[in-house]
């Protein structure tokens, strides 16, 4: 599993952002991969009309229907078809309590939850919840040249550790610096299942040639 | 000028969204009046394809295209051809700082500006950022049966006296609790210069009903 | 173990602060139980010199020394030879990141911890970071006349499970609604380790009264 | 008027924030300048009983008496003699409306009010509330070696202006990167009433040689 975050990049909003959609469309059709997409909230429906790969929110508000202004409700997405939810990047920060709200809720509409941890022990602390997936990343390594998997190994080993103890089912996967091919297979020697990326893929010079790589070393 | 606020209500969202949408752009067109609609931000861009009247957002972050998760980007609004952002509700406070940051940046990209204010005073401070509308709602108002022209009349007065003291162009919605003719001609009499609603339009059991009446007092 | 939440009541800070704060201590020795107490921030150093009973802060911030304006510095704290700190109050939540670094930096600085939870599951989740104590405390039945150890026992229940298959060293405070020596008498029954108290406390007619019938059931 | 906003330095809390308000305060009768000083809100009471010059709050949160777990209120503030209240300083921004709440209840306490503004707009959209004192520091000049009356001038200039114009009565202080004499001259032959500083004087080698260049500048 490959998830990649368009952030709010220029080179992956608006229109921009249907044109990464569909170059990780043809390389997970290529590679049979899975590789799912988190375009920007404002794009979310529009991208998904015109991919058929799992498409996930950035974030979702801990709010149910009713008189809220400028938040971000589960439903709405849900009613475009949206596949996941992604909570807690360290660019977006939400309480504890509003993560278990938020993935209590998308099971209950059958979404895929996907909640992101800064240190191995807060990856254990919200596998409790059971999520799809825990995306562990420490923020000083974000958008920079080294690959967690090569810089900090030791977080990725024990997260794996902790999150297996308390929820064996939900699958790790490691991001923060994730530029190459090398830097998957380390993650995944690790034990880790899949990659959470971002500025490595959409800010590259040839992001079909850079999904491509890391695709590739997924399989 | 009246801006409908779609918030998060069932009735308002995803394909309810599109619905009431058409039902304002109909009655706009009957009457000749400014009805612009706030629908929610996951939808913005699906209701923005489907009318002509105006479309604002309900909410934007005060960030630059960049490595930001999560968050409302005025320039991705923007793309979806959207005309106006309205901040600062009260179910969405944002800093003072961030509201000078999306004024300054929603006029640079020739979008419509409206600014919420709580208080008289509030809504004087925020003239000073020379929006196009501040929408004066106190909150205790809100969702409520008693509308504020009604209910604290001295409010919308002194409003008007502050804001048209320090930026005389920026025009004064009067919102909360707005819900028939009468609250409306009892808004303009006042010297307001339209109105914001919300559950008295989106909640009515006669949407259309509900919309005209309101439009038609404004004429 | 019984935690007195002095919150920001007008009987329980300023000169009333040291007042039941000396109460407290007379009972705590007179039933050789430990009472602990939580003044405001403001009244933190000046309630610790008047008595020998343990203090905690009601909340501190995730930061260092340095360049930090209206925050709550851990260090700061402990010059005053505070003993403990109490975060994450349902009045005062604070991000799982800030949970750990405040809980990391306390047991450094050999301070006593105390994070509290509102959910059973989110007990489990904080007890990962192995503090001294979790008090459980649904919002809902804070400040109420009905005990969350009446009212919802299984929350104590569940909560008592997970932490103690988390963190087995952990104690679990019952919080929420306690009011009298039968709600203490089923706290401990379902296995709770001690209670933490507010309202039934320091606005009770008789604060000395209502503090000996709460430690005396502790016994 | 010179305020040293200690914040959270090692430098100038705990036993270290009591030593440097008596150097303040030994400057302050000999050159006979107003100089106030705002320990860290934890010091805050200790620090009011060994001086007689003005000490103020870094923040207060907008609250009244009541059920508030780890947040500051005013009237405990107030309980110990406490001058005067900061807010908004860029490291603890606060929404517009608590911003309206605290000097309102500030002033009915007979407390001093001091908000500070990132620009000269904010400054002008702050007067509205009347405070005693407005502070302008463009945030990315704070702790720097080069002064706002040095390097923005016309931040200084335009905040006056505005400020006066709409309300006459509050003084506008001048914050970020002042360092020395020269700086606080410039900053007075611009209009300013006065200045704000922190690491400048409570970083500096000799404290107390920093406070009296600054203060001596002042008369």
């Amino acid at each position: 599993m490959m998830l990649i975050n368009f952030k709010n990049y220029h080179e992956s909003t608006g229109k921009n952002a249907i044109k990464i959609a569909k170059i990780a469309e043809k390389v997970a059709e290529e590679l049979n991969v899975n590789i799912s997409i988190a375009p920007s909230l404002i794009d979310l429906a529009k991208v998904k009309e015109n991919v058929s790969i799992p498409v996930y929110a950035q974030h979702a508000d801990a709010i149910n229907y009713g008189s809220y202004t400028g938040q971000i409700l589960l439903e709405n997405i849900k009613e475009y078809g949206i596949d996941g939810i992604m909570v807690n990047h360290s660019e977006r920060n939400i309480l504890i309590k509003d993560i278990e709200f938020i993935v209590k809720k998308a099971k209950a509409l059958n979404m895929k939850t996907m909640v992101c941890a800064s240190t191995s022990n807060i990856s254990g602390a919200l596998a409790i919840f059971n999520p799809d997936y825990i995306a562990i990343e420490p923020p000083e390594l974000i958008g920079g040249d080294i690959s967690v998997s090569v810089a900090r190994p030791e977080i990725i080993t024990e997260s794996l550790n902790i999150v297996r103890r308390i929820s064996p089912e939900t699958k790790v996967l490691c991001g923060a610096g994730i530029k190459n091919g090398l830097d998957v297979k380390k993650a995944l020697e690790l034990g880790a299942n899949g990659i959470l990326v971002a500025s490595g893929v959409v800010k590259a010079k040839d992001v079909e040639k850079a999904i491509f790589e890391l695709a590739n070393a997924l399989r």
